[in-house]
């Protein structure tokens, strides 16, 4: 079995982004009544929108599930306040849940969290429970920059955090880290703040101690863990240069790396200084890069291509497909059992 | 000849930095006279700095020359106003000027640029020219954040920097795209806000046409070029979503990357994916990273040995190792002739 453990629901209905733009226009409108409202979306819709994207591009390239979460980029938690990202992240993945109980093999739902810049995340942990309990969702997906760009609320490593963290440690799931939207104009979303997000999570656990008071938190980091294994040394000498234990020993326990790396020298690096025990598959897809690579005839993000062609044993090969998202998304074999 | 391209004065007398300490406090009081004052340094303490650091490693190590800048993480352009940085500029580039004239078969200056948050980088003309064609320094080392981590500037394609670019231009000098001081307890100085930096700059430019309107403009992104290499079949993909030229077209005729990445999977990888010809030797010593790795049981910024251990051709070596350098910085000549 191939788990492909990053993927948004970019291809939503029109109804989905409607509603945002209604939202976002009523913050406008001082004295709006901020009700949550609904959108009317029918199965039929859900089930074109996926069809046609995701479970096509699933079955072409032979994976066959994705833990799947709604649109990084359409988090958005800068815009509004808590109250604009609790209706949005609630919509968002109230609409996960039908795609992953329209295509219980194929999907299983990863939340949105409404976080808000300045917003202790505490707050998020309703919407958590929500989705991990009367969903079944098997995740979250934690954003290290509410703000859009500008990096205001603390490190991970804060004490800010900590509350939710016991949240997740109490349910047994972990989260990804990943940013949304840039709206700071330095910053190109997917390629400048996407990469820059997981190099700067990754940097932030190194001079922290985090998983001395969260043994069993276990962190995501997508993108191929952003700059992080191409400057695997130069995080190796940081890391003993501040008195920390070897990285393996610091983080590795904890944190995870999807292989959402688009070549194949990228993806032959990651899996040269990274143990196959902390890789897990993922393609992101649809998502950042839609194109066709002329250098190779094949999708940019048709990642099982790279990972196919790795000369490593069938054992981490399955781990990286298959047994890694179960160790790390625990309660993944309540939605989809293993095979026998 | 071997020429490492990106040294910083990190070991400088500590006069230097009880000036910035003095200039900071003053800062405190308002009515100061905002005097530029100066350090006292003999040239033998200089000669000793290097002696016992720079100089000793590059006599090791085997390579010739340094362009040598001061301290990047010392620019620290965040603090105080123009005034303030304009000082600091000053002095710390004098005091590469010294060490260029102590040792002028090792070292080559490069300039620190008086940039202020929300100040026209115009600005820095003045003292580029001064370093330029009074020192004969040989480039500037370009902040595309100087709020410090915050990113409050404009991109580096706005026309906001198109007045300095047309100064490099004409006085035919290169700039390394190289952030400072991280105040935004997000970031990591070294670990988390170089990378970035570097991997934003990148980005910045595949979305802009920066080198339409400046042809002969040239840029080094440092420390490998961040994220970017490991990337490249996202940074591909993405320039082809957007319409862009292929980006050995878009950017490679501009954009160098050095090879301070510490490790040999991270060389291996740079090497693989981007041509020699935009490939320049560095290490950034004394730097970001200074013990030895325990599985080489060498220095971690030691990349002589990693660029050694490359399988290239020696037409390639010699590009990494000195061609490309006399090319991107056309006034090294002047400096350090060619060898015969």
């Amino acid at each position: 079995m191939i788990i492909d453990c990053h993927g948004h629901y970019t291809t939503a209905p029109k109804e989905l982004e409607a509603y945002r733009q209604k939202q976002i226009a009523e913050l406008k409108e001082p004295g709006s009544a901020r009700a949550k409202g609904g959108i009317s979306v029918s199965d039929d819709q859900i089930r074109e929108s996926i069809e046609k994207a995701q479970l096509k591009l699933q079955r072409e390239r032979g994976t066959d599930v994705t833990i799947f979460s709604p649109r990084a980029a359409g988090m958005g938690h800068h815009v509004g306040d808590a109250t604009t990202s609790q209706h949005w992240s609630e919509i968002c993945n109230d609409l996960i849940n039908r795609v992953c109980t329209l295509f219980p093999q194929n999907f299983v739902g990863v939340c949105q969290l409404p976080q808000t810049p300045g917003v202790p995340p505490t707050n998020c942990i309703p919407e958590l429970e929500r989705c991990i309990k009367e969903f079944g969702f098997i995740g979250c997906n934690l954003n290290p920059d509410p703000s859009g760009g500008y990096w205001k609320d603390p490190p991970l490593t804060d004490k800010w955090w900590y509350p939710f963290y016991e949240k997740l440690v109490e349910l047994d799931v972990p989260a990804m880290i990943h940013v949304s939207l840039s709206c700071n104009p330095n910053f190109h979303t997917t390629g400048g703040h996407y990469i820059n997000g997981d190099t700067t999570a990754f940097m932030q656990l190194i001079t922290g101690d985090l998983f001395k008071d969260f043994p069993s938190l276990k962190f995501i980091i997508p993108h191929g863990g952003g700059a992080v294994p191409y400057h695997w040394g130069r995080y190796r000498g940081i890391a003993q240069d501040l008195k920390k234990p070897l990285l393996k020993d610091h983080l590795l326990n904890n944190v995870f790396f999807d292989t959402c790396v688009y070549h194949q020298p990228g993806i032959d690096l990651l899996f040269k200084v990274i143990p196959a025990d902390n890789i897990l598959f993922a393609s992101e897809m649809v998502g950042a890069v839609r194109g066709i690579d002329p250098e190779t005839g094949s999708y940019y993000d048709d990642t099982k291509r790279y990972v196919d062609a790795l000369s490593i044993s069938s054992e981490d090969r399955q781990k990286v497909y298959e047994g890694n998202a179960r160790r790390v998304y625990s309660r993944l074999k309540n939605k989809i059992p293993a095979s026998p």
